[in-house]
């Protein structure tokens, strides 16, 4: 039996609101759980975690819990370079294992990453997979010996999932979902699964069991949904993770963690098995799955071995799709890049802005391979507007439902999810309609975009840096990508906020609309000393490859 | 003005339930309309047509009505060829443009298969595309002079539209929809507008108009929705046109009519600005536009046309798609073709069951090519019953509104249509289940069809060969693969029913289903002397440049 005392969490993270007495019960007994599952030898002293200074990056480093050379495992390489480690027989598994499970529990005492901890089982596939190679000469596949983080919706069998309500959470998974299953055979290990937010659905993570802190500044959210993810990548608790995304959810914590996010176009990653739980949003507005990790070339790695298991052989409704991309070919025409220095509707709080000027700078000296194109998106307004009212086709009652089943308090960020919700769910008629309007949206939006002749599209990933907890009311520079169903990948930059920047015309932020106002506002409010700053890439829909490659090109010119 | 006398037309073809008074009176002008558009030289001997025999191919040639040289040009080609022909100046478009409006009208009177006629924009259009080529030596496009003839609901511009009710027919349509402005760019010469049933939802051909008959034997209907389209292609007023298909409105006419017709998977050929009007099924269930035609060429050199001018890029929506397909190096391995004698749901009649035998035996002594392998799809009951309840989430009302603002007669087969469909829209909660179901139904039929290693499958096109009137109420050999969204092609056969043939074991096929014993009564009843026997291939979603790649491998073999 355990003790009493559990792992020392930064108290930010318990700082969520209150539910029913059996609902405060049922989640300080998860949270024991999860504490009782982490040896105490990965525990940080508790003083060094009640203390911590906003930033916490370099608490792990600094910690004595893991040895010089967990540090460099955990440091020093992206997925394919420490995958090809160990096919070469340079690493083992175990200690790669050993040292990314260390990892991420003291990333998770410091931001509240995680919702699940199976180290044992981890070790036990880890000793596998390297007794195989040691036998057979040969690795278990492309992803041999490599610790993956999973998103907690995410179906992995023998382990719970919730699908963001502490009323939908299962006792155990029976099947791993298709995606787990194709990355299992090709030999990746898994150890954790990670937080989301309430209904799966904030650009924010805050679910029943903790509020996601971003690394970089405690005060700020470390994005959402698939924020557990970003804070422990962050961190490097992992180098590979799993998200989803439909309206920012990869996009968004990447960026505000600083780190890479894929949303590729809908059904190349396969979602199969993955429950829909109470977001039966996919009648009109398609989820995408995709990788969040530490560099361009994990992406395509990551794509490259999904794409090769043919996932559309086990479900016809996915694309046939090959992963060519190798940057051998890199773009040898010039590439027209759309530029967004803002999107119409909202003007991007000062560190955006600096970063889009910082990429521009460096762009223009590439002008035999580059050229900027200024670019606003058609009618990004119109379009969210339109994307939240087809969220919730369904209503709200049975997410207020789950929500009731679990005594679970609704969250201020879940009741703005629901502001173009109502309570009945649409008819067929309804949903035909606004169908339509979808369709109409869309070709109006190409038929503005054909007109610029561009290649990609450079933007920026959210209305600022990372937010204020409780904050990220406004998706629309990941959102409205959504709604068209393009790809998106944000990447970092070396800008970072220090939180005194000025906007250079704060009058005209505010006039552009009123959420434009409110933004700055928030930007006036807060604290973002530290956060860092992602930009955006977007292609066409279904130009997924082309994307990949045109960032290869463009990384080429902002890293030199 | 006009005199009072209208064309003649086969009496069988004006068959129709009666409406109300008004309806009867709107219905007589539109057929007078039609008729004034006619010139007079074009008319039939009246006797001729009220004294047609069953089988109508022969009175074309005998009716003097057309040159040799029109015969010749009507007969003699597909669409690539005779194309060829224009472009290296050997034919007017102008006089092919003519030879095909004659024999358009003229099948017109033995069949009923047009609603509108537009010979003088169509020779206009010809004349400019001849000057054009004259004067530059160059082609307009790929279609340079063809005439093409156009399903009824798709804009045209300038010409109405209905959605299958004399109360949607609108007077005119203000613009062409994206598929006709891709072929009007490409050179095409529009001329027609063909048949469609009430709804656009019948596997047979009865308007508001006109009842489309089978030319090899009009006590047997043309097949549909889209056989208007494959009555005048049979008798060659016509050797390509467009259909639409979300049940087998193209495969199940060209099959009753002895053509070629391709269903592509959805989203390849695009239905951009083709109105939903009452048909709100592609809320689940999508539709599917393709080519019908007289050769496997010449669907290959449709679908190379649209797709070279990349509609994806005006509809992001759409697929990116290529079409390499050439035939030249097709398919180096040998194919494993799955072998449908019947579906375990109503077994075909025997006609249908002699024509799989006459390709079992020719593909059999190929055995360095083709594999032939039995296979019975996944339980093809339960996703029939299923795509039924998808097809109307809207509920009835509308359509039935739709009629009664008519004053139209519900027609026996809309009624058996609409026999999943409840008065009341889904709401989106029951839409969101019934996704779930058919997403399950997709991934359990999938796992079936993976046990037999297959590339692509050899079945019938329909329980039998055309049916009698009012008869076609089992769609199921098409519409299983409209529920996969799987692309299949239907291809002529030497064979043809007699209407004396015997079912081998009809007590098994009686007690197949109460389906299959009612395909069996139908048999017994009817008269099928004449009528053509089509198959179909079929390949995975996706799949369809091979598909049309190893059904050109066994077309070679079939007809060699």
């Amino acid at each position: 039996m355990s003790d009493l005392k559990i792992i020392p969490i930064n108290p930010k993270a318990l700082d969520l609101p209150s539910g029913t007495a059996s609902f405060e019960e049922r989640r300080a007994i998860l949270r024991k759980e999860l504490s009782d599952k982490i040896p105490r030898s990965r525990w940080l002293d508790e003083k060094v975690v009640s203390n911590a200074p906003k930033d916490v990056t370099a608490i792990i480093g600094e910690s004595g819990l893991l040895t010089e050379e967990e540090i460099a495992i955990t440091e020093k390489y992206d997925a394919p370079t420490l995958v090809k480690q160990m096919i070469e027989g340079k690493l083992t598994s175990v200690d790669v294992t050993t040292a990314f499970c260390k990892r991420a529990v003291i990333a998770h005492q410091l931001t509240g990453c995680l919702v699940d901890y199976f180290e044992e089982e981890a070790l036990e596939a880890a000793l596998k997979a390297d007794q195989h190679l040691k036998q057979t000469g040969k690795p278990l596949g492309p992803l041999h010996g490599l610790p993956i983080s999973v998103k907690d919706h995410m179906p992995l069998k023998g382990h719970p999932a919730s699908t963001g309500f502490l009323s939908t959470r299962e006792e155990k998974s029976k099947e791993d979902c298709l995606l787990i299953s194709i990355l299992r055979k090709a030999g990746a290990i898994f150890y954790v699964k990670t937080n989301q937010p309430q209904a799966i659905m904030h650009l924010e993570c805050t679910s029943f069991m903790f509020r996601t802190l971003n690394p970089f500044n405690t005060t700020l959210s470390a994005g959402g949904s698939t924020g557990g993810e970003a804070a422990l990548i962050a961190l490097r608790g992992s180098i590979l993770g799993l998200g989803t995304d439909i309206g920012g959810s990869i996009r968004g914590p990447s960026a505000f963690c600083g780190i890479w996010g894929f949303k590729p176009s809908s059904q190349i990653v396969p979602l199969t098995g993955m429950p829909v739980g109470v977001l039966s949003a996919p009648i009109s507005i398609a989820c995408c799955g995709g990788p969040m990790t530490v560099s361009l070339e994990g992406i395509n790695y990551f794509m490259k071995v999904i794409l090769d298991a043919k996932p559309e052989l086990q479900d016809s409704q996915l694309l046939r799709w090959n992963w060519p991309t190798s940057f051998v070919n890199a773009s040898p025409k010039k590439l027209r890049v759309g530029f967004v220095l803002n999107d119409g509707h909202i003007t991007p709080q000062p560190p955006v802005t600096n970063a889009l000027l910082w990429a521009r700078e460096l762009l223009d000296k590439a002008k035999d391979k580059i050229e900027l194109v200024p670019y606003t998106p058609y009618n990004v307004a119109e379009g969210n507007k339109l994307l939240h009212s087809l969220y919730y086709p369904t209503g709200y009652t049975e997410l207020r439902k789950a929500l009731k089943d679990g005594g679970e308090p609704e969250y201020s960020l879940t009741t703005n999810t629901l502001r173009e919700t109502r309570e009945k769910p649409l008819d067929a008629f309804e949903i035909a309609r606004k169908n339509a309007d979808l369709q109409d949206f869309r070709v109006k939006f190409v038929e503005h975009f054909n007109k610029f002749d561009l290649d990609v599209i450079l933007a920026p990933c959210f209305v600022g840096p990372a937010c204020s907890h409780d904050t990220a009311f406004y998706w629309n520079y990941t959102s409205i990508w959504n709604i068209m169903d393009w790809p998106g990948c944000v990447f970092p930059t070396p800008i970072r906020a220090t939180g005194k920047e000025k906007y250079t015309n704060e009058e005209q932020a505010k006039e552009m609309s009123l959420e434009s106002s409110r933004v700055v506002e928030l930007w006036n409010k807060g604290d973002f000393e530290g956060a860092p700053v992602n930009l955006q890439l977007i292609a066409r829909r279904h130009y997924d490859n082309e994307l990949i490659e045109a960032l290869h090109v463009i990384q080429g010119i902002l890293s030199s």
